[in-house]
């Protein structure tokens, strides 16, 4: 769009040509990102999810973060929002907001993670916009999915007496984000960097959102912190939950930060940045899960129970109900 | 997604619910902005339009313009791509980058201007995001429509001995963003409040850009201007073009702008922000056109035709091509 009087010289065009077409090369439907929108075929029978995420730079990530890795972060946090669905990756657009002093190089590393990641996960770039802001680098990725059409994974379908699970380990992404900013004292550099990665580059936990299609009553993906999250579920289907402090699976490394550091229990339970799923799921179908865990390699935890009323309450070891700050994590 | 180590109060969820949520009530499919992502179902047959576009404060538009215009043009432009595919619009996801000292009151205005156009061309929020930001505000709207399969204007099917077409006038735009800002001298106010009017609220060209499937070879919405967006046709088409300059249909404010001031010409060639169709048409079908033009209410104006070759060459009144800047607005 056109808004400045004196036009000046593109580079807009040649940044698109350069980095961003070969990310669509293999989508037909992007048409080459040289027409004004793009097409998306969805099958008979399927629905498509989207899903959006804005990431700016100071906020989200840091400024000298790795641009190969912020590019495959972005791109995974809204991976985690399909695999939360039950849905398969398709494509996603992306809304570049560049500093005009960026160099050239960051660009190309950028579009090198993209690319990486495009591959491991099976999806294409569809669309997009590239502009400059006076502002700090920001992204907007929306990412697009396909499930069967009525079998997505929702959070309003958890009932008193179902189980309350996770996967993987919870607490690695905010004790990780700890670590890379040095606030985390007393770990070895192994911890450390098993921590920090966790949190660098978060695995999204596709093949299990897959497996879980009617399986599990709700379930989502663990982005503001384990307690609000599990609220979220516990809001959308008019339920409470009850978790037990001692079931919540935790690394080797963040269980020695927290043996360290008992205060630090706080940043498992809020801290957010997890991106593994939370589900509920019926006691009759909870003998499935030790199959989908076997069969997508993720292991899956039962931590508690979803009760009638509100609320998430957690006990620790000797049953004594664990304060809480109100809410997780929020921007504003 | 959780990146600061000291989690505070929500205002984000707060904000979502207060503002955003009721504008995703007619659509089930966002549920309720409650979930992980939304649901978008796509009738056999049909294929999904999807287009994104950034908009940052003090690049695409002034931080003292009026939030409900702000708001309104965001959809507009996003709306004009849809236009331009041929697509009918369904519903758009919103990520919103915020100051942290921002007014209340500006989100109100901005989620009312919102609100007045989904109704106006009949879309519906999604999703989308919503977080701080250190920089100016900033938003990118990503936008969906419906269009038969296979049946998209695309830019890529110009032919030689193709007319090629405008709706509406050209120039307004580009010279309205002038007359806002006070530098175009010597304009009644009648005048430039038409002109920085056409700059403002474009007016997607929805209703058309449906008409001319399967009757255009070719099309899109003139953004970067005139030339440059013709541009993108011929070199999609891989086709030249020759436009008249005499021919090319100004708004009576725009005329008279160009007549106190010969040296805006270019403004008109070349200024962007119109947001009409631009479409090239088979001679066979050009009869089609004034019927299309009148069912649809939007004139529509044969400007030159399409050649073999490639580049667009624009005559004056003598039959004499008139220099150009190489290549339109761009935003590096």
């Amino acid at each position: 769009m056109a808004r400045e009087a004196k036009p000046h010289r593109s580079g807009e065009f040649d940044l698109i040509a350069k980095y961003f077409a070969p990310l669509a090369a293999a989508a037909p439907g992007a048409l080459a990102l040289t027409d004004d929108a793009a097409l998306i075929q969805v099958p008979t029978g399927q629905e498509l999810v989207v899903s959006s995420d804005a990431l700016v730079a100071s906020v989200h990530f840091r400024s000298d973060d790795s641009p190969d890795l912020v590019a495959r972060k972005a791109l995974r946090v809204n991976l985690s929002d399909l695999a939360a669905m039950g849905a398969a990756p398709v494509g996603y657009t992306l809304a570049t907001m560049l500093p005009r002093d960026i160099e050239e190089s960051w660009i190309a590393a950028f579009a090198a993670g993209l690319a990486a990641d495009q591959k491991a996960f099976g999806l294409s770039l569809l669309g997009g916009d590239t502009t400059a802001t006076p502002g700090p680098l920001s992204l907007t990725v929306t990412i697009f999915g396909l499930v069967p059409a009525g079998r997505a994974l929702l959070r309003r379908g958890a009932r008193p007496g179902d189980l309350v699970a996770v996967s993987g380990t919870i607490g690695d992404g905010a004790l990780g984000l700890d670590a890379a900013s040095g606030a985390l004292a007393g770990l070895s550099a192994e911890d450390a960097d098993f921590l920090a990665g966790r949190y660098r580059l978060p695995q999204p936990r596709l093949a299990l959102g897959q497996a879980l299609r009617g399986i599990a009553s709700a379930a989502l993906d663990i982005s503001d912190g384990l307690v609000a999250d599990l609220g979220h579920i516990a809001q959308g289907s008019g339920v409470g939950m009850r978790l037990r402090v001692a079931s919540i699976p935790l690394s080797p490394a963040a269980a020695r930060a927290v043996a360290r550091d008992g205060t630090r229990r706080g940043r498992i339970l809020a801290g957010g940045d997890d991106y593994e799923l939370a589900l509920t799921i019926s006691p009759e179908n909870s003998t499935k899960l030790a199959g989908i865990a076997e069969a997508t390699a993720v292991p899956i935890t039962v931590i508690g129970e979803v009760v009638a009323g509100q609320g998430v309450r957690v006990a620790d070891e000797a049953g004594r109900e664990i304060g809480l700050p109100a809410g997780g994590y929020a921007h504003f």
